[in-house]
């Protein structure tokens, strides 16, 4: 099967050809870059030196004439390149935000003016354990945002738990750098990040509308989230603490384990740790009750680079393109 | 002046040792330590060689007769010295638990037996932002809690915003590994810790009780907090987000700073983060106010070891003694 | 295949059960502890929840009958349990020092007294890059030491280079925290490793006698190393530098890709670096002529873990097995 | 004692800020930058908020009429400024490289085009543990490179030592990253740096002439250094390992011990490591003698920004001006 990722350069790109270079089903692979055109990808991500030495293409019609195609470009630039495709009958998952929202005024409220609204309505939202039958189907998906990954997944099972105040959720996450991307900024240089922890974007970050439509939609009321991101000086990672108040007396961690009982890729535990699921599709949660303070505490860690954002696109072409779901993605994390 | 440190082995102790070998009021300077006396000071804590290079000594009579002793000991064994050291009229400050709370009982539920209950009336909590007035007459402080330092400094100024349902606050701390001490664990190794987030103690850690008796005192009622500490690949630090539902107008960053007008230690900044604070007495705080999900959010840091523990004892000793509060204190964090 | 990993609790036991839990060869896989017999191996190795759960066992007749065995037990205990292993005609790993010195006599001044002198000569030291056909005829392996390993790599192909002073070798190496173990100490904590660098056993490390060993089979010629062990604060990896005198015309990048052409795990690279080999079996490794100063500087990068330890361990059981020898091994680094 | 900081916002500026706020013979402290005058000094480096609040200002005539001057202006730029300072009688720092050179050819070969070689003459390499006396009576200060201080530092006792072959040495450094500086580049960002070890520019960094020139001029004789740098992932810290072949029977450890005798900020120990040293101007070294190589092997670290830059200035500032020489230099390094 030939696959094209567009948008090779990035750290989502570098992911995607890792996973990709490795996959049983997928023969021609490739790879373009507006910028770096012409380079060869391990001269880039020199991770695979003697494994994926291919140049980096220029985006045209031969490099989009593909089985599949992976769109790891900024937002706003996905939604330039992805109506041709769905017309040339091309399954595409789009990593950017630009399809991720039902409503393309939220969209054009927290990023920019949308050139393709009618696609929105098409595309489905790539989170598997979710909506998998829909994903099966799809020929466009919109592969959802790192942090809501995450927080969506820890706070699903609580729809079924009665008397909590699932229209307040307070989410404090912690993330990796490498979910700022490739480009070198101040914000992110190792002398400024290393021995820190800094907040960011307090109660403004756009991950939060995104959050709140899908929890909206699966918990069918108006759901406030409050949202607090932090800069932690690790690379890969996302940890989300997400409370809710409420007074329960179910044995959380036993209902989380019934509800993802066939899910391969949640694992629900008492020590949920970011380096459990370094490298990996996994997601694992840890739910605990605060009998003293009447509230419910999910914390739930995943790679913001896998499970966040590479895998999980991988996760959603095997099931668009009926393989088994967990292909290509059996890496398991080390210890240490 | 004559000053001991009973423990002076552990990461508090060298934290003393460090601020009082260069603290202009001190002169006679002297450290304990039940299991390394004999050794060299600087053989422990490398980072005082050529400058306190004195044995630790055997906590006895001569090493007692001070005019200011600092308890680095671990909570169950402060209550074995003070006393009699309250009785000989020396000015004690003790970095345990064993004398933070007014109700016996509440130590006794979260540590363990107390066999001086009558000290704890008349020891004051060493908080100096809220209590200057008590510890400058005060014979015997306790020390806050690292945890309780960053929560209570963070949340109080709200106490004059109206609306706010201070009843229920959430918390989310992430704390440096210097916080688990010198001895060394399988949880604190550095292969486990680098590169990775713990959460633990999940809605159990008995910092808790203590936040919430001091925010019931300054609030006047009853309050639950939701306390959830993380571990994070730092060596000193923390950082506590503070979350509080309520709907307010008041310009909350204009507010804190003129709460904290007078205070030389607390900083009012956009931009609260652990490297701005490390190795100095500094708490920064961050407020504010997230209109979507109508919440009040306080990030409030800290070093553990200096303004959550050995800084803030020197604070108060300075405050006993009627020296100048910031003496031998203002060390400046570095950039980067 | 029914494998036997003896020692299933350390850094190492944990690695090769990663390896062999995906090992398209390997069916029944068995791992023992003596310390923590009864736990499941996923309690202890937290990535392997849902992957490996199976309970740690006893060693004991049962467990070592297997088709092959991994001996990841400490230096001194391998010589107790092999000698067994060899007579029943089980194939093994030893990864311990036990088997790796012809010179029992070096053995001895370096580790403990040998107990089984004459399976000395019989085992092939398993760097399979030099030893390839002796190991896959072999019935015991000795798994090279890590930082051996590394320079063994680094300095090999100057054996073909003329003019150079290769009696005398100076080696730094730096390495990560995982090399030092499971078992917690004050010298690997968080708190005193990270944003540290320390220089440890300068001239006195027993893998210094090991290198030389090797290099001295490879060049037939008595040769002294002089080895620095630096400790870096990063879990994985180690990275070699390699300092020999002499004059050059040669160009060294060149000769190093054409003397390492067939082998799949060595790669020449102008920027090596341990990201680059972390978690996967590769060794890094480039080469520079310092005309100024009249040396070659060969800098060589493995996973301490993989390469260094559980991965080559894999590559051996791969050739004595009859196997295609990237079996299990083909894991790619993270960029980042 | 009026003094001003030219180039105020990078991290060498930074740290000259930090040291100078606190220094009790300075009272008036201006810091000028060309990218960021009209910015406050603590937007740039928050860790001076409420310590040092002033604007950064354009460096001209008013700025530089002070009693004192550092340039820590780029390589090239300070040759545009000492010369008029000089003319003025204000005495001046310059912690680029433009005046460390006796040699001007050297310096342009390495550098670029000298427009005041002139004063390279007059200009005095300022390691005050060397070069004291003709410190205190310069007026231009060349203040040495970070790498050459630590490992002038550590070589220089050998010079006493016979037998050894000083005219061969071998340097392998390590160095945090906050040596790179405050400007974004790809190769020091977190997600680049951390959990890695990366050698840059074997045998071709600029640093390897300007120790040749000085270990020359201190050992009268020709001298070949071979310069192996590599980043690793700490902030701050420079740790090299000196190798330089002999033989000798001098107990190496009491030799530093007793040359560096009346130094206050060197310091011989068994157990050099860059946290010792972290935020001080203190350099720490350790020596051995490896027998079976027939090797010197001196360790020498200290905190690249104070000891290799700004503490140095300050301490050249402090014997130019007759100060004592600790003045504003006693900051201790933490444990942990």
């Amino acid at each position: 099967m030939k696959v094209t990722v567009v948008g090779g350069s990035g750290y989502t790109g570098s992911e995607l050809l890792r996973i990709l270079a490795r996959h049983p089903k997928v023969g021609g692979l490739t790879a373009t870059s507006t910028q770096h055109a012409g380079k060869k990808a391990s001269a880039l991500h020199q991770n695979l030196l003697g494994i994926y030495d291919k140049e980096l293409e220029v985006m045209d019609k031969k490099t989009l004439d593909a089985d599949f195609v992976f769109l790891a470009t900024p937002h706003g630039e996905s939604m330039n390149i992805a109506p041709q495709l769905i017309e040339n009958e091309v399954k595409v998952v789009d990593l950017s935000a630009d399809y991720r929202f039902d409503d393309v005024k939220v969209y054009e409220q927290f990023y920019s003016k949308h050139t393709s609204p009618d696609l929105c309505k098409k595309a489905v939202y790539g989170l598997p354990e979710l909506y998998r039958d829909r994903i099966k189907k799809a020929q466009l998906v919109a592969n959802p945002g790192c942090y809501p990954t995450s927080v969506i997944l820890g706070l699903t099972p609580l729809k079924e738990v009665k008397e909590l105040e699932l229209n307040r959720i307070t989410v404090d996450s912690m993330s990796g750098t490498s979910g700022a991307g490739y480009k070198p900024t101040e914000f992110t240089q190792h002398s400024e990040v290393d021995e820190n922890l800094k907040v960011y974007k307090v109660g403004k970050h756009r991950h939060r509308p995104e959050m709140e439509a899908v929890i909206e939609e699966q918990l069918k009321k108006k759901v406030k989230v409050s949202f607090t991101p932090t800069l932690a000086p690790v690379i890969r990672g996302i940890q989300s603490n997400i409370h809710v108040y409420g007074s329960t007396a179910v044995d959380l961690m036993e209902h989380y384990k019934k509800y993802y009982k066939k899910e391969f890729f949640v694992r629900i535990t008492e020590t949920p740790c970011i380096k459990n699921v370094a490298n990996t599709n996994y997601c694992d949660i840890g739910v605990w009750y605060d009998q003293n303070a009447s509230q419910v505490i999910a914390v739930s860690v995943i790679d913001n680079l896998v499970k966040g954002a590479a895998g999980q696109a991988v996760q959603n072409m095997n099931l668009m393109k009926g393989f088994d779901e967990k292909t290509g993605l059996e890496c398991i994390a080390g210890h240490p």
